[in-house]
């Protein structure tokens, strides 16, 4: 696993990809935004024009674009890279996409006799630049240590989650779940805090050490109180798709969640208020804006 | 500040009344189980059979009863403790009461000479046993500054939030917002994990030190995985309880607390299938048992 097609260079993609150059993989990228390659290029990447010209000759194709959509386009789309891919050749899809795609994806590709590992990764952007995300992968073991040193290179933690493809996109799923309600009860908390009349940053520097403590408490909740929204970490919109995810998952198999449930419905309002493309963090404003008392009649 | 009256000796008035001891105040307890007083007069305190009894000479009295009620029963019920105390002397509530009451009590104290400072507190059994709680007072600066050795006793980090009392309690219904909500999600979580067919186990140790991770998923997660829901170290009750405290002050400010709301209905739920007086832990089943998929048709 030498020669690795990498298709996606947004947010995420760019410092993974990075990542594998660093670590002196032989690395073929391509971007629906051509401009997007060209950081990659000035690393010592090659550019190519279309997914297929980036699989040419690969090991393995690393897919780190936004959605299901998006992957089903890089693959099985007009110049996609499936049918560029040699027999034996190895798809790591690392976009959060939820356990069933994968699981068609699956199927097809092994047609073409490609094999599948799913590799969806948490963390953020800034992690991603280190090389510190967690990644959390799917697929057979073997498969699994041919592609770890790739992993291992784009992340600190790498658990292999089950041997089916999609198991990595199950645990994900479990993650974005937690982080998605976590960063909305922050929003609700210092929002709640000021209608109290009480001072947000005072009650966040008392209890965020203690029981009522989280991740996102310390880090989107910073976010929140200096009003950081631009640029975004990572973006409002990505909860809209990830916990749409979460509760379609559930959906299929009997399982309430109610509180995913109440989660992404702000962060739809939030989106609705024209706040998709900022930080995540900005759904402190849903509750301010669009739901807080000054709303009422 | 010396003599001081110690009102309910439950699972955290117990622990809190010894750190007094420890530091050597002269306790006078009272508990409406008397055989609650007994270790506590083992270790040097005077047992009473009255809150009245209990407050006679006292500097200060200090109510770790469970609710609002229970505050003003010993207070202002039969042989309640407000006519023993000299003017000048203080009333300490540290019941999670929220701040409308307190401000009633206030009111009424006054009218005695009496001084109110509210100081609830967080961090469970173990933590009171250590000395080491999280104490959010509220009254005035010179009141805090005299009782301030009291509460010293009895935590680790002492902090005056405001100037009026009800104020710590303001700030204890922010940290009880997110610590229900958190306790709720780790139970959804673990639960839809299972649901997906993982290990919930395996997806705990993998996610929990990255960004889904927090206090409660830590702590309450550890004891869902466990399934270690008796003896309580927080009952289910008190989230009831203090969850329709968070939601109450909310309603009065027309502010809408949509999570808060899910997870009050989750603790009402778990207390409805019996398992109110178990750990707060015990939310899981609601998603096993009340919720999930066995439970559809």
């Amino acid at each position: 696993m030498h020669k690795i097609a990498f298709v996606g260079l947004g947010a995420m993609g760019a410092p993974m990809a990075k990542c594998l150059l660093s670590a002196n993989f032989d690395l073929r990228v391509f971007d629906v935004r051509e401009e997007n390659t060209r950081p990659l290029s000035e690393m010592g990447a090659t550019g190519a024009g279309s997914p297929r010209e980036a699989a040419e000759d690969a090991d393995a194709l690393v897919l780190m674009v936004v959605d299901a959509e998006q992957t089903e386009a890089a693959l099985f789309g007009e110049n996609g890279a499936a049918e560029a891919l040699a027999p034996g050749a190895a798809v790591v899809v690392m976009s959060t996409v939820g356990p069933e795609p994968i699981r068609g994806l699956d199927a097809r590709l092994s047609e073409r006799r490609l094999r599948l590992l799913d590799a969806p990764v948490s963390g953020g952007v800034a992690r991603a630049e280190r090389g510190d995300l967690l990644i959390m992968a799917g697929g057979p073991e073997d498969l699994f240590g041919e592609i770890n040193p790739v992993l291992d290179a784009m992340g600190s933690t790498v658990v292999h989650c089950g041997p089916s493809a999609g198991d990595g996109q199950a645990v994900k799923l479990v993650n974005q779940l937690l982080c998605g309600i976590h960063i909305a009860a922050a929003g609700e908390a210092l929002a709640y805090a000021e209608a109290l009349g009480l001072d947000p940053e005072s009650v966040y520097e008392t209890i965020r050490h203690g029981a009522a403590g989280s991740f996102m408490l310390e880090d989107r909740g910073r976010r929140m109180l200096d009003r950081q929204f631009l640029p975004p970490k990572s973006a409002l919109d990505i909860f809209v798709k990830d916990m749409g995810l979460v509760r379609g998952a559930a959906a299929e198999r009997g399982f309430a969640t109610p509180l995913s449930d109440a989660a992404h419905r702000l962060y739809e309002t939030g989106a609705s208020l024209g706040f998709g493309r900022e930080d995540d963090s900005g759904v402190l404003r849903v509750f301010e804006e669009g739901m807080g008392p000054s709303q009422k009649t």
